[in-house]
């Protein structure tokens, strides 16, 4: 695969960390720029091999931009989308790493600019942490990443964006914004709930009496709030429908323990196990 | 802490497996016995260092022992427990490690022999695997152990009960039969079924796009079904409660994103983060 220009990595946390890592490990780009709002976060990542170099001005930092791959919280990131598409060359490339799509591509495809050089992505790795110093340059080796690319997204974007994925490693999935939205609130969004929930509902005075299953089933409940609720409300019909569905589950559960019926509770368990058996890495041929 | 004599282990899978490797690796035993009903799994045991010999007679296997531990499924536990109490030395302590408490207890005080030699105890450690083979020495190193005393558990086997425990690692923690039934509820059993509702809610073929989120929050999905609906069904009561509280929680964040609400959302999240990140080893300092 043939090196790239000069990539720009606009938000220098946990995922565009990794992205500039991955990218300089690989020697697959001329030059990683990083672009944020906060001059010491940038530094820090610079410090730890994650960019080149790094600017607090956008526009500045797309100008010779080849791709440019928005890492910042769903919330802003349309705004960012569209700041590198109108500042940086004619031939940018613009992706980005947001956990939702629907919106996202909606509100970039409204604009001419944005229109004619995005492709809408999500890499699927990250961790509770944050910053550039838990990143981690094989965070995508061999995780899936999403395109959700539409009936105008310009076909040589959108082979560009494959081979820049699948350059960090990533294996290359396709499906519609909304598709997309639909089965990451079930595979990614309701585990966050979830964990989040169990986490509450049990107090801290009781910690020493838990394990394994409580500090894997909670895990990701250290996250931060302000980035899983703007993903929440970005994605709120399909997260409220995966709710449903795992309320549903519960409820089973519940009838077969109030009817006391271990059959029928070996019956729920051994579904659920069926399921989660099948959890590995994704296949080898792939449904790009 | 002075060596013991003969320790005898009914029930040699992962947990009975693990207390065999860790009196042995740590020569804390004269001779470990293992009791089962299956001779290829107590040749196994055997073979991997987990006990010194076994026998599928229980009554010939305790006959000589200081110390029976019992580490069946709390379905057939109690029934273990009185044939170590009824066929043992006058001497011995009965101990179990079942994940429920009350009804073992209870049924065990009934009976004599039972009630002059048995000390409830849960070590708080496992795993979703089953079988000595999976079964490590350290298992229990740090973990912690509730013992269950009530006002007729005699003093010295309790306090033999302790250094038992002790000595495998465990902090001990004492708590009535009912509190520690309450209490698992929350911390272990709660996370169970939450795992398997989880595992359950997701379709298989959404997998390729489910992340380090899904892969921890239903790890324990992949555990026994006959052994959780067992002890779902002896803490029935407790894991509804608990069950009632974590619904409580899913009913909050769904109230706060059905009024789409991010400050809310961030509050509900925070809250359960502060809880989460009060999880650690437990203290040094034991409530014992």
């Amino acid at each position: 695969m043939r090196r790239q220009g000069e990539i720009a990595i606009i938000g220098v946390g946990l995922i565009g960390g990794s992205i500039g890592l991955a990218l300089r490990s690989k020697g697959r780009a001329k030059r990683v720029v990083g672009i944020g709002r906060d001059r010491g976060r940038l530094e820090e990542a610079k410090r730890l091999g994650a960019i080149d170099d790094f600017t607090t001005d956008p526009a500045e930092g797309v100008a010779e931009a080849e791709i440019a791959v928005v890492c910042t919280p769903v919330t802003r990131i349309v705004e960012d989308i569209l700041v590198a598409a109108r500042s940086g060359p004619d031939s940018i490339l613009v992706t980005d790493a947001g956990s939702t799509k629907s919106r996202i591509v909606e509100e970039v495809g409204r604009d001419p600019r944005g229109r004619a050089c995005f492709v809408g992505a999500h890499p699927i790795a990250g961790s509770e942490r944050q910053g550039a110093a838990h990143g981690r340059a094989d965070l995508f080796e061999g995780r899936s990443c999403v395109l959700t690319p539409t009936p105008i997204t310009p076909p040589d974007r959108l082979e560009r964006a494959r081979q820049f994925w699948a350059g960090l490693g990533c294996r290359v999935f396709e499906f519609d914004p909304a598709e997309h939205d639909r089965r990451l609130a079930l595979t990614s969004h309701l585990p966050h709930v979830v964990a989040a929930a169990l986490a509450g509902s049990i107090d801290p005075d009781l910690l020493p009496l838990a394990a394994g299953a409580y500090r894997d089933g909670t895990r990701v409940a250290e996250a931060d709030a302000a980035l899983w609720a703007g993903i929440f409300v970005e994605n709120r019909r399909p997260v409220l429908e995966a709710l449903d569905r795992f309320e549903a589950q519960l409820a089973d559960f519940r009838e077969a323990l109030e009817a006391d019926d271990p059959g029928r509770l070996v019956e729920w368990w051994d579904a659920a196990k069926g399921h989660r058996r099948r959890f590995g890495p994704p296949p080898d041929s792939l449904p790009v």
